[in-house]
């Protein structure tokens, strides 16, 4: 059965994936709500499932007791190993609460901002306990409505003592772990700092421990500005960033809509796996996605199996598409390789620059030169519609 | 005559914004092409500039001979000279010319990548021949309509060896120029690569020279994707990576407008000028905009003028908002610092983590503590509306 | 006081926008539920007030039983009475319930749609007990996520038959009440049939009772799809069919916001007041909105009286423009009026087409007539900005 | 060989698109500009189209001497003729012309308004010269870019005012000209008046010869406004408005791309087919799209090509997809049919009204039913992707 989906495939889901209850801010919630035990089994019932992720307090409710959390934690662990899953990933909820109403480290209150460090530090604690190496940082309140509210400067600054603190912790507790930040425009907040990948990338390289932190790209927070998602993960790449990344799908401009993945935009979707498995990705496929709130139980397992069985369909097309002999064609007519001329200018000497300096060029020449990218993209699409 | 801008404010303007004709991807031109010095000495008329700006092809056409360069050349400078301008920046076009139609330092060919290299080093010496110490690049065609044509990870590569390569030669020529990086998500090409100032922020940090490398983040561009502009200027200024600004205007999801600053967001704009005053930016205010297509010469001087008494006005508003009693009530409401709980994450212990772990919180208490943003954001608004 | 409402300036609440908890898809409330009593106590503090509007299940709970309703309705009214508020419009909340997951009158379920149906009836019983005139229909659920669900030309139709249904129910009930239409591109569903207003002005024309049938516009929605708010009031008041407003504000492209009227865009804000006020609108000025998520019962009540004020504020600027001497100017300038021209296609003939057809216009002349409409929008910035 | 066109498949292309130079707002054309009969000669050479399509100005240059103009057009229909095509569409240039600089129909100058009722009834007599029996109206200028420069309401009254002459201008000639309206929401105007195919729908019906008039709606331009192309199509194949169509494609939220079909959405393009060939839409399919600027002629053909075998293997997709036992299947859950049921609402009487008072309804029930969104909608990617 081609499609099929193994736990080497690297195929995650977050607890709050299959386990989202169909709530919307205009509707009340369409599927009962799941323990994380129930929610494992699930998983197993989707089959193929590599592991799961989740927020602290998907596992352990906030107000829990001692008691019922010790329980929990043990129906979640006997869960675990009857269907084979690891946990993949954790992370902090530091916005359902209240508490985080105007965010957490980027709060106006300093007790606030304590407590967020502090929730952090358990998360981690907790994630710890389950074997999670990669720890994502999704700062869902951190922004505001107006910018009257707060210093788009002294909140960055905040953040990143935060992130420095939380490096310290995790390094003192020998957790292991790996920080993934994940950016995002708007929604909750009105503007949300750190909007994009690339605003993440850049502040890692202020940060104390560079080293420990990436980024979790998602696909529906990139398209819900209009970019391109695999570009930006390939600047990940190219940094050695790309920790972990959330597959979805979403709709330009609009709000957050989770769809399952491929399901908006099957050519962006073909493009991102291509580039994962042209370049390796050895890590994580988190399918950070919800059903359609009118599914039931069973369309939530059809969710969960289509965004696997895309992922492989798509990495299927991608080896055709290095493989087909027209693309390959095309590709020798685009690409117009000259080592001798990359050569005076991929590395300065004041020789190479006289000799570039003293080149004459043929504009018309160049402009000439065909670039079949119609007939590419065109034979690109077929390969995807399998004619 | 309040608001009546001066030299000492650094405004500036591009020779192409002033001198744009109204042409249109479904119009000719409604305006006389004007020469470089006639485009001085309409900014001359306008008053109270302080410098311009130049794509090398502004001031001298791609096919220009030598003795027309020349001339080209005095009469510009006798026109700054005449009405005391200076030229504050310059920068390359790699776009116009069909020899760029996919790109140039990430062009699939590589002989319009050399070509793309020579221009550039042309460029940085014709700006510098008229003083011009910051250098722009904005790659208008560096990027892709189908993510079949270039490898992205590639055209990131080619794109780092061309800024690494400038740098080298600039500072073999001691031209003094601080590059400045301007972002742009899309438009000419369907995706580009860099989309926002985050991205650019993040890539100089893997250049050979990130000391003389920043960003040039213009409005229209962040907005094009919806993103929130001050956010993107904030991390820039936080790594002091602010060496030139773009000013102008831009409603969200739509094409390239380039209005007149403020024009389309006026409380947008209001505290982008807060941020840069607060900060004491000194570099230049650029007002990369450009005249409806309607106007005529007079218009455009009123859109000129316009651009300039706004920046003015809302650096007015700035300093009542930051004086306003009811402002500094509110904002006392709002901030509830406490060193001492800041202090057990500011720096990173075992000791204080240990303390800030044991500590107890009260969320309900937090969540109810009153955060009066609606009233502030209102009070915000009368004081730009001026009651 | 300047710029204090009062009830004859028309404005009303909807119950479920001052009586919003703060609850959105990443929180959980913020605020307490208040009963529709209290809701009015509220208003009544805010002062100046007209009425307020409602959803049959913000009065009563779809679950309440025939006493509890009775309660809620005598307290309801009391409060009403005491504050002097009237109810201007009521409405069906078809959404909420997860009975309505795939939409009301567009469901693919024939019980949902009888049902849908009933309810309505229903509604528009308890909006006559308390006197509403208007009626509005907003189709919250009737759409897709994916365009396989429902076949569109199908959809219309049903919802066709169904308001064509209703329409007769209040006829025979002798209830008086307009229907106003309320157009949104997304939210909560991927797509919504009749995404804008334009849409239902279309479709109102299909109808059996197009004359009591209009449209409800509310600025986020058309925001949300970046349209020009103004122009489809526009064509609404042209066809008279503007019987109910929704005032709020949204930035283009995003989640669904309802921030306070002018907040996002005072510049649209003050064109829409202008072209109601312009062309004496009668209806009521509905604020559509809710505060954020982090304000409390006092901030919400300055959110209340900051729509209020703004609306008030730019009704002021609005006689202002009117009458500003360089505005009317301007507008002399800009208008080239010649009736005998017109003449000639104002109404068809044989003898003023053919004149039409012979009389030579002179392009270039045309071109060059000047229209300052960057000097007007200037000047039109700083009525608003009040220098 | 499958999916090849032939030309009972109805597909056309305007002048203006496989003609297009490659021009666009940052860079000079990339292709020459060819003579009419040369683009005919390339359609001929691209294989299988049935028609072409102009504005009076693609055909004939404003400023051609009548000399020129008898060339041009003996030229053209030679070309016409012998490559088998017909003239299936005409339509006026009121764009480009700096006269129409604010606008045709709606300028503020009397004499632009003339003038441009003048143009379209001379390109009304040169479309029925070459046997177009379809007329399209788009109107590039017919906006603002600030509200301060035109009334909308008069706007809308001058437009209709002009459609109206017009259409009394085709029943004086004989013409027997259907008008098909083409909504726009931007560009090149900062906001354009009729945005979208609903505001057009809802103008007809206030026109003076309703039924001559009906809508061409385009994908690109319903797309640039993130709307759903389908459902406004569907709108229009609902009221026999469906005059004339423009396939193209654009992503959400950015300038006017105008792509190859198919290109940016193939799943809404693949409804959108779906939709017009479960409808037996009879009307031309036009191609109302350009090449990248990257191409040279032989890639131009290809990008035709591309865009008539997209369609046909949608085609071919949509058959698959109404024959597939799973498809099936699944609609046999989702549609809960229900006769007696609808008709108590189908049509109203006091006892139906009565009757269905009166029944009870098991919300519990109806919202436990399975709805298995899901997994129709990934049958339905699969189907799309051929596996």
């Amino acid at each position: 059965m081609p499609f099929t989906p193994s736990p080497s495939d690297n195929f995650t889901f977050g607890l709050w994936t299959v386990g989202n209850t169909g709530r919307d801010p205009f509707g009340e919630p369409t599927r009962p709500r799941l323990s994380p035990a129930e929610i494992v089994e699930l998983l197993g019932e989707v089959g193929g499932v590599r592991g799961v992720n989740f927020h602290d307090n998907d596992l352990i409710p906030i107000d829990a007791s001692p008691a019922e959390s010790r329980q929990i934690k043990a129906d979640f662990a006997r869960a675990l190993k009857r269907h084979k899953l690891k946990v993949a990933m954790a992370t902090t909820n530091l916005f359902t609460d209240p508490a985080f109403k105007d965010g957490a480290f980027t709060s106006n209150d300093a007790e606030v901002r304590a407590y967020a460090i502090q929730k952090t530090m358990r998360g981690m604690d907790l994630g710890a306990e389950f074997g999670a190496k990669i720890y994502v940082f999704w700062g869902g309140r951190e922004g505001t409505e107006t910018d009257a509210a707060k210093d788009p400067i002294e909140s960055e600054a905040r953040f990143r003592r935060a992130i420095d603190f939380l490096c310290d912790y995790s390094r003192s507790k020998n957790y292991g772990y790996r920080f993934a930040l994940e950016a995002k425009p708007n929604e909750p907040r009105g503007h949300m700092f750190f909007p994009t990948t690339g605003s993440y990338l850049a502040f890692i390289a202020t940060l104390k421990h560079p080293g420990m932190v990436g980024v979790n790209p998602e696909v529906a927070h990139e398209h819900m500005a209009g970019l391109n998602f695999s570009h930006a993960v390939a600047q990940a790449l190219a940094a050695n960033k790309l920790f972990h990344i959330d597959l979805n799908d979403q709709q330009f401009g609009r709000y957050d809509q989770d769809f399952r993945f491929g399901a908006a935009d099957i050519k962006s979707a073909f493009f991102l796996v291509k580039l994962l498995e042209d370049n390796a990705y050895k890590g994580f496929r988190h399918f950070d996605a919800h059903a359609y709130r009118t599914s039931d139980r069973k369309d939530v397992i059809e969710f969960a199996r289509g965004c696997m069985r895309t992922y492989l369909i798509l990495k299927d097309k991608a080896r055709r598409w290095n493989a087909d002999p027209e693309v390959r064609r095309l590709q020798r007519t685009i690409r117009r390789d000259n080592a001798r001329l990359d050569e005076l200018w991929s590395r300065y000497s004041a020789t190479s620059a006289a000799a570039l300096s003293r080149r004459e060029f043929d504009r018309q020449a160049m402009a000439a030169r065909p670039l079949p990218y119609e007939r590419l993209d065109q034979r690109t699409m077929e390969i995807l519609l399998g004619v």
